[in-house]
């Protein structure tokens, strides 16, 4: 079996703990765009012992909170699919009104092109606020 | 202001805890789409004390259990996104090969009808079987 989440970082690396990743994802349209990835291949979230889930979520929730704080975003967007990629990632989107999609999910039907003033964010100091809050 | 998910249940009610509630949504094609509505009007997950957060996060998870243990699906797409209705509430939406979208995201392309083969389940069982995990 190959897996791209299993070979492969998936994008730029923002933190690394022992259970699982964060990482930036530059969709266009989209600044701010990371996934928190686990480590091992798992399919669900509730494949995962009770502490191991929890604290998968307390990293989601760390780096939502870094992204509100530094993004200022109309809202947050989180996700948990997996169906191309049936190995555990969550998706955290923070999302504008004049982003492509917006009130839509991404996934759905584009509302406009991206907006030229939304600029990818500094993601050395994503990578160091997300540091402060877990290690 | 007026809030769909502070004026109305949103749907049948599968079980009503003192800080959330889980609907059953009636969604063609996707048997077992439940919804985990915070009861108060709340926007981001990082806006509740850790304590609300995690509880949420259970019975998210608990619904998920449910809806595996009963239903076999392919996959489990859990997400909170709340652009157009921004009061917290999670979908839990058991996804299955021959689905409307699968492998997209639900709210994407279609790709093909929906299996007459695939029936909403018994929603008292399902009420019976959250009450049994979260009560």
């Amino acid at each position: 079996m190959t897996c791209e989440l299993c070979d492969r970082t998936g994008g730029e690396l923002l933190w690394q703990g022992e259970r699982c990743r964060v990482i930036y994802v530059e969709e266009p349209g989209y600044p701010g765009f990371c996934r928190v990835v686990w480590e091992s291949h798992v399919k669900e979230m509730t494949d995962l012992s009770d502490d191991d889930r929890m604290h998968f979520m307390e990293v989601v929730f760390a780096v939502e909170a870094v992204l509100r704080e530094h993004l200022d975003p109309e809202k947050i967007n989180l996700a948990c699919l997996g169906n191309a990629v049936p190995h555990l990632h969550w998706h955290v989107i923070p999302r504008y009104a004049d982003d492509p999609h917006f009130p839509q999910p991404i996934w759905g039907k584009s509302q406009r092109t991206a907006a030229a003033s939304r600029v990818h964010p500094d993601t050395a100091m994503l990578a160091g606020e997300i540091a402060a809050a877990l290690d």
